[in-house]
This record gives structure tokens, C-alpha cells and sequence, in this order.
């Protein structure tokens, strides 16, 4: 058996051939394409190439299925897609497309960070567990949850908005409209604005949050205070997630998550500070474990998990 | 048919016996005996004289449940309690004693607040939608979860603990151990507490809740404050939890939420300065519709409703 499975985001466009297992039979990956002038049409059209292309490796096995990640905005589950960072799709019947392309089986998409959390909870850090919060720190903070051994859609298939936790309400704006979620504050951008506003210069490089992490790594004071400010940012929002939901493992991947004990251990802190009962203090916060390809992974998992994953038509 | 629901918390205990349409058909209660030297068994020995009142003004129907909501904490499902505000229980083998008491058909218990909560959600306000988050706010803050039409129940039973979601996290000290929770600030002694601190002072009268709700209707500006504070804190709780769980509704019931626009006002506005996405801004937050009896038919739905109200044997 073989399913398709597609993630669809701002820098790549991947795909890959999934078997039942969860192993990746094929796989093939391209920027996405942000030319000037680019029309809906043109980035479908490099979709499809991708999609030709991993099929054709792959010795076009016959597919169970369709799965796709893709950035939100979505309506769900028709998947008329907005994705924040590909300006190009307003609106964008994505589903509707994929099922013209590929008659019969089942296209399943949802939003890429909920994939992410699927395939850690399908294969990943939560495997065996019923209650996963899986997390992306990455740019933005995002995530989706698995209750009761079930993917959580929420009313719109919007739960698992944890970058929308308020974890400072007199802190800084976010994007969202609101003020001091924990995506203001832990995401890349945010961290390097909050550094550089304390009078951190990475001198002769970007400013990137590449840089301050790898300032953080070398002991850069105010670069280790802002990994401690996102690390305890993330531990209350994860505190609150697990008194709310009851959780067994919060699995945090992203690059953010790459920082490691820099990261982990304020996090540690600032969640042991919060989360106190008994029923809190058995989660365990680790890091994901299927790095890149989580997002394939869990897309394939709507498919081969439908009854866990997919609640919709 | 008939099931027979009972309500075990630190003021009362009360019990019914309801029909398939959630009605009661009779229903009794008495003061939780707090009598020095009272036992575990003198305790149990007041519930059966409640039950076997409650079953004969009934007509002792024949039963094809009992549900039962207990404060907690206890384990789930199998229900040995600890009642917080009930000494003379703890560890006490809840079900097992009502299961030899009711031989055949199924016993089953769950938190008091996450009671409440399916009882708005099969019969209250929370009435045919999908995503409701129920709460109590009076002496503590609790609360019970339904996502995708099926209570949550989480790894322990413990999920719905809305009290606990953190809305300052340099706020004061929490009775969990934790800090700047929701059920701190909002929970009624709490507020009565930071209103003293302010200077509030209800001459001749006594130091509650109630009198100072009233004195917030008269306008006096502390109390008016010490709700504002209290609205403020659900506001933020609520939006933490609609980007999480993508809600359609929040049901807000116990003694507090009687303050009406005293408290709603603020609430209100404080969970529209902070949810601001499009699925946020769709919940409804609106005041418990079943009072008193809420906990009791919600107790019945772990029966009636055992398909999306009892995930456990």
C-alpha cells in the first residue's frame, strides 16, 4: 500500500511516497517558488511536477490515499487554502484539485503543524501515548493535539492554535490581532527583535535567530536570556495546555527546538513551576523525534490513521 | 427508564433520579455532615439514607445506571475520592460501594465540575454543538472539556481544568502550587482577599464573595474593581483555551457568574483583546443555563450519554 503525501509550506514544497509503516519509499523536495508575478496556476503547476515526479520514482504504485500538510489559513476539511507565507493561493481549492488529479482515493489535508503533530503522535516521540500536544517552534509556534487517542479538530479544524496560549497578557503584540501570546514571543523573529532591543549585535552576521542561537551556544548573555525567555514562555503555555487537556507528552520540534538545553532547561523550569499537581507533573516535555519529515509522516497518517486523524466526510 | 444521579461536594449532597430527557423526576438533599469524629462510613451511611429517600419518593423504579459527580481529586475511573473540601473520605472507594450497592447496571463517577459541564453540554447551554468548554467558578475554578462531540477525559481523567491555565504568571501563589492561575485571582475567596488588600472593608457585614458581588452593584469602585480583575482573568483563560481547543462555546456557571455584567463585561472584553483570529472570535461565551441541577443531569449523561460521555469500561 502507498499513499502520497505532500507538505506544502513557504520555503519547500516536499513529497513522498509513505508505505503503512510510516517509512519514506520516496521522496523529493523543491523551494517554493516566489517569483514576481507568479499566478495560482503557476505554483499548481510546479505541485503537480513535484508530484510526477515522486510518483514516477516511486514506480507509480497504485495510492490508498492522498494526504497533505499544508500552512493555514484553510477552510476544513474542503481545504480551500490561504496559506499565510504563499501569497500566490487565496482561496485555493486545493482539495478539489488533488481529487481531480487523483480519482477514487481518498485527499485528506490539514494544517502542516497539526501533520506534524500526527506523525509524532503515528511514529514519533508520542507514539503509544492517548494524549499528545505536538508543537513546531519555528518561525511561528504551532501545533495540534491528540486527545483520548484522537486527533482534535476543534469547531473549524482549527484546535492546536497552542502559539496562541496567552502567556503574558500585557505582553507584545502579536500577528494574531492579540497581545502577549506565547507565538509573540517564542517565535525566531520575536526572540531576535527582543535580543536586539536589549542590545544584542551580531556583529559582521544576520541577524537571524540562527545566529543568536549559535550566540547562545558560545555564552552570549543576552542571547542565553532570550532563549530563557522563550524556554519559559513555552513552559507556561505547555502548563496550561496539560492542566487544560490532561496530557501525557508535549513533543516540540522546529528549528527553535534545535537550541537544546538552552532551551529545554528554562522550559523545564518554568513548566515544574507552574504545572504542580500530580496529574501535571507526570507530562513529559521532550523533543520530536522525526525532524523533517514529520509533516510527510502525519500527512500520510490521515490516510493510514484515518479513524484516529480524520474525523471529517 | 431511570437513572439515578448524585452530587457529592463540600456543601452538599444531593441526589435525583432523571429520565432520558434529562429530566428530575425527584430529587433531595442534605448538608455535607461535617461533624467532628465524623467517619468514612458515617458519611456513606448519610448517603444511602439520601438514596433510599430519593429512590422511594421516586417509586423505586427500576435503574439502568447510576452516575455520580464527586469533588475531586479521586482516581478515574475507578473512583477512590478524596473530596478536597470532605476529610473524612479520602481514598474511599466511591464506586466499588455504590456498585455492590446497585448490583447490574453501570456505576459511574466523574469530577463534580466536569458534571456540570456535560450537563450544559447534553441539556444546557452547550446543547447541540461540538465544542464547549464548561465551568464552574465559585469557591474554586473547574471546569470539563467536550471536543468533537466527546468529553475529554485526558490521560487520568483530570482533563478540564480550566482553573489552572495560568493567566499571569508572576500572579499570586495558587492553591495547586502553581502561580498566577486563573482560579487565584477569579475564584471567589481569592477575589474577596485581593479586595481587602485594596482596602475594601464591608462594615458589619461578612468578608464573602456575596457581599461583595453586592457592594460591586452598588458601585462601590473596589468591588467593582475586584470583578473586573475576575472577568479579566476568565477572558484570558477562555481565549488561552479557544486557540487551543477551538471552541463554540464557553458555558460559565456557579456562584460568581451571578454577578452578571459586573463580571461578563470584562470578560468579555478582555477575551476580545486577545482572541482575534476568525474561529476565535466565533465563540460564544454566555452564562450556564441549567443552575443548580446542572451537575446532577450532567451526572445522568455519563448513563444516558455513555457514547459521548464515558470513554472508560
Amino acid at each position: 500500500m502507498s499513499v502520497l503525501a505532500v507538505d506544502i509550506g513557504g520555503t519547500k514544497l516536499a513529497a513522498a511516497v509513505v508505505d503503512p509503516g510510516g517509512r519514506i519509499a520516496g521522496y523529493s523536495r523543491v523551494p517554493t517558488p516566489h517569483d514576481a508575478g507568479l499566478d495560482a496556476e503557476g505554483l499548481w503547476r510546479t505541485l503537480e511536477a513535484l508530484l510526477d515526479k515522486v510518483l514516477a520514482d516511486a514506480g507509480s504504485p497504485p495510492l490508498v490515499g492522498v494526504g497533505v500538510g499544508c500552512g493555514g489559513p484553510m477552510t476544513w476539511p474542503a481545504a480551500e487554502v490561504s496559506p499565510l507565507n504563499i501569497p500566490a493561493w487565496r482561496g485555493f481549492p486545493l482539495r478539489d484539485r488533488l481529487r481531480a488529479r487523483h480519482p477514487g482515493p481518498p485527499v485528506r489535508i490539514h494544517n502542516d503543524a497539526v501533520c506534524v503533530a500526527v506523525g509524532e503522535h503515528w511514529r514519533g516521540a508520542g507514539r503509544g501515548r492517548g494524549n499528545v500536544l505536538g508543537m513546531v517552534v519555528s518561525t511561528g509556534v504551532g501545533g495540534g493535539l491528540v486527545l483520548d487517542g484522537r486527533l482534535v479538530d476543534g469547531a473549524s479544524g482549527n484546535a492546536g492554535h497552542i502559539g496562541h496560549v496567552v502567556v503574558d497578557p500585557d505582553g507584545p503584540p502579536c500577528k494574531c490581532g492579540g497581545r502577549g501570546c506565547l507565538e509573540a514571543i517564542a517565535r525566531g523573529p520575536g526572540l531576535v527583535a527582543w535580543a536586539r532591543e536589549q542590545g544584542w549585535r551580531p556583529e559582521g552576521r544576520d541577524v537571524t535567530g540562527v545566529e543568536l542561537a549559535a550566540d547562545a551556544r558560545r555564552g552570549h548573555p543576552l542571547a542565553v536570556a532570550a532563549m530563557r525567555r522563550a524556554g519559559r514562555a513555552l513552559g507556561i503555555a505547555i502548563a496550561s495546555a496539560t492542566h487544560l487537556c490532561d496530557l501525557e507528552v508535549a513533543a516540540i520540534g522546529g528549528g527553535l527546538s534545535q537550541a537544546g538545553a538552552l532551551l529545554f532547561d528554562p522550559l523545564e523550569e518554568a513548566f515544574r513551576t507552574h504545572a504542580r499537581m500530580e496529574f501535571a507533573r507526570q507530562v513529559q516535555v521532550v523533543p520530536a523525534e522525526l525532524g523533517q519529515t514529520a509533516g510527510l509522516i502525519g500527512a500520510a497518517a490521515l490516510i493510514y490513521g484515518g479513524d484516529r486523524y480524520w474525523s471529517a466526510d
